[in-house]
């Protein structure tokens, strides 16, 4: 709550938050949306949105303020790629020093560059790039940020493309940082992390991915927190793909885990982000410290490249008791080269009397459709050789895969799909280990980790 | 191992373990199909599956064996129905002890009814019931049980049909036990439990389902651990519908989890069964003590009736980057009357350029079909008001389900539209609270419990 003296103000306009106003202070002018007060701070201040993505706080001791009757501002430019510190430098706390390693930022959009739109009421990705990373001040202690905006959308709405572009943004900042974050919605945040991990080959330095579950004007924001334990993991000896986020639900660490083994747990909850048969590489804190919780592939002088084919027909199909298969058929009829079935145990496929799964799999199979299994579980580990029904899967050639999670399935089917016509080197790829995504033993202690 | 004796006669004769054979001991002969010898017991003993379904052990000093012709036996009857104890006393070490309350227990295959087929290295559907319980002698220290077989499958290959010939034999159990177990295949019993939740109304006593995730032949299996639990919870004062299983990885407790809250989260554990945005309703011990984990309906007068009108027209579809809507389209030309989408994050869908999820699901609600959301992280509630995405799935007439499970929601949308023509009221009862599967709020510690 606003302090009620600019309470007052405020009603007396009719001005409200959202509402485009300028606070007039000794005759200097400040221009931008009425934003909420939020817990923290001093109330007796007004909060603007300026045109140019920041927020900023005026004293409104000797001041007034008016509504503003000029036209709504152009959003912030896309692509737009620039250094922190070095550019508009009097609208940052941030200094460039040259003595600092160089880390770079993509930004990809989601809830760490989200904020309440007050015209709707919901949240919607509105923040620039530079705004994220503004009021974070232990950031700037520890590297020189490059920020790179190459596209914005909601995760929900990210495609393989999106995963192409963003690989290739990535391997090409390798070159010139010591370590890449890529900042990302949640909803999809496994999947992208997933692709990256096939996508960048050669990887020699750290690329963290991460997010916001909550969004920055809430008191338990936890962007902030993620992006800073983020930095330490980018400066830090591992040359590994994953996603770095709350390891708990307090503010006292984050956990670092593997991008091929990684999903979200759950809708809202800071630390929705869990290790699937695994444990994090690594538990992060924001003062720089690393436990190691397994052996991570080190730093090297290794060049990352982009290796991005990818083949977007493929799709997940998941299995319960009374689903028919003519889905599968549906898929096969639209061309589709790759399917992921969740198998339900250790991996059978329903048969209802004269419906059988097998045949509709066998019909996918001899048109060459690459037929994979993977978990509905989630953890464990699919074994068709004990049970008939899971053998007979087999022989109508479904690839049961091992340990992986369905969603890292999906990702890899359509990049061995994208590198190959060949079913048989289809199969003998999704069987290869590329990024950790099947592990030989599962580490102890994993299990709901 | 057998022992070398016995090895020995068995290689002589080219005689394997599933073979049919006679083993004549001093005159008395014994037939049956060869069983491979198990870790514990007499080494010097031949293992063999009678007729009847029961394993003997025939002690072989002074015994020979030979193959025999006959023709394999019929299988055993379904739908046989028998008190054990009263028939047959003289193969089963149960007494009938009018003294103890009765007990039904209902099998409907899986591995808790399953054994090794020797024939194809896999493991199949073949014991009978009776076998089930005959070496589990702390089963009838406790009750008398009536033994039940309407069906055998695979509980993969389950179907709605099932669940409504289910409800309709607990029911009637229910109206002469004190309580009733149904054991059945682990892959799919968290939906029969979910169907029975909802099928079963006006619950008074304990209906208790339980599997085995490993099967008899192994040291490791769990069947009998989680029978012994069961049967202390069918004899308990607890009014629920729920599965108890191993609670933990060892042989020390069980627990007994909400019908409508739990999900199998691991292909092969023993303590696979997790309660999702719940805690168990019970912690159970061998030995009859019970620790309540929240507050349960007690055991009362109220006679269950089943409720099974289901429409099996329903489908779940899941989502992920790149999935194309057409799916939608595809279910509800072919007559689907309801569909549960898995909704990323708070309750979004995705947009791709002009390809949008809403106008495909604009589409299915218009033609009457009711799509419903829940949450694909499995774990937390769906909040679609946050996200300006969630709030247009809603106004397209996406009905979100709170914290309702997708399997749990899956199941409860067909019995739902058994019950109702018109969609405003499949709504209403959709978001209405019948078995546990909505929770107002999350209990505290049962994120990954």
């Amino acid at each position: 709550m606003y302090s009620g003296k600019i309470q007052k103000a405020l009603e007396a306009q009719g001005i409200r938050v959202g509402d485009r106003i300028i606070v007039d202070k000794a005759g200097r002018m400040y221009e931008g949306l009425l934003m909420p007060r939020i817990e923290l701070g001093n109330r007796n201040a007004v909060v603007l949105k300026l045109d140019n993505g920041y927020n900023i706080g005026v004293d409104f001791t000797g001041a007034k303020l008016m509504p503003s009757k000029a036209a709504e501002p152009k959003p912030v430019k896309e692509e737009e790629e620039f250094e922190l510190g070095r550019v508009r430098p009097e609208l940052t706390k941030v200094k460039f020093d040259r003595k600092k390693p160089p880390v770079s930022i993509i930004t990809t959009g989601g809830t760490i560059t989200s904020r309440v739109d007050y015209k709707t009421g919901g949240v919607t990705a509105l923040m620039s790039p530079q705004e994220m990373v503004y009021n974070i001040p232990e950031l700037a202690q520890v590297a020189n940020f490059r920020m790179l905006n190459p596209f914005s959308v909601m995760s929900e709405s990210m495609t393989s493309g999106h995963w192409q572009q963003l690989a290739k943004a990535v391997a090409k900042e390798l070159r010139r940082s010591r370590g890449v974050i890529v900042t990302h919605g949640t909803d999809t945040l496994h999947f992208t992390a997933a692709a990256l991990s096939f996508m960048l080959r050669d990887l020699g330095k750290p690329v963290v991915l991460a997010g916001a579950q909550r969004s920055t004007d809430r008191g338990s924001s936890d962007g902030a927190f993620n992006l800073i334990c983020s930095a330490r993991v980018a400066l830090s000896d591992m040359a590994a793909v994953g996603i770095c986020m709350h390891g708990s639900m307090a503010d006292d660490y984050c956990i670092f885990t593997r991008g091929t083994k990684v999903r979200k747990m759950h809708t809202s909850r800071r630390d929705a982000f869990r290790p699937i048969n695994d444990k994090p590489l690594a538990m992060v804190w924001p003062d720089g410290k690393i436990k190691k919780m397994q052996s991570v592939p080190k730093r090297s002088t290794g060049v990352a490249k982009a290796d991005t084919a990818f083949e977007p027909k493929v799709a997940i199909i998941k299995s319960y008791p009374g689903c028919m298969p003519d889905v599968i058929d549906f898929y096969v009829g639209r061309g589709y080269r790759g399917l992921v079935l969740e198998a339900t145990g250790l991996g059978q496929l329903p048969t209802y009397g004269k419906v059988s799964w097998l045949k509709s799999i066998k019909r996918a199979t001899d048109k060459g459709v690459l037929v994979c299994g993977a978990a509905e579980t989630l953890y464990g580990r699919l074994n068709p050789n004990v049970y008939s029904e899971g053998r007979q899967c087999k022989e109508a050639g479904v690839l049961f895969l091992e340990d992986m999670l369905p969603e890292t399935a999906y990702v890899k089917l359509g990049w061995v799909l994208g590198h190959t016509r060949s079913v048989e080197k289809a199969k003998a790829m999704m069987l290869t280990n590329y990024a950790g995504e099947i592990t030989a033993r599962t580490l102890p202690g994993s299990f709901l980790y």
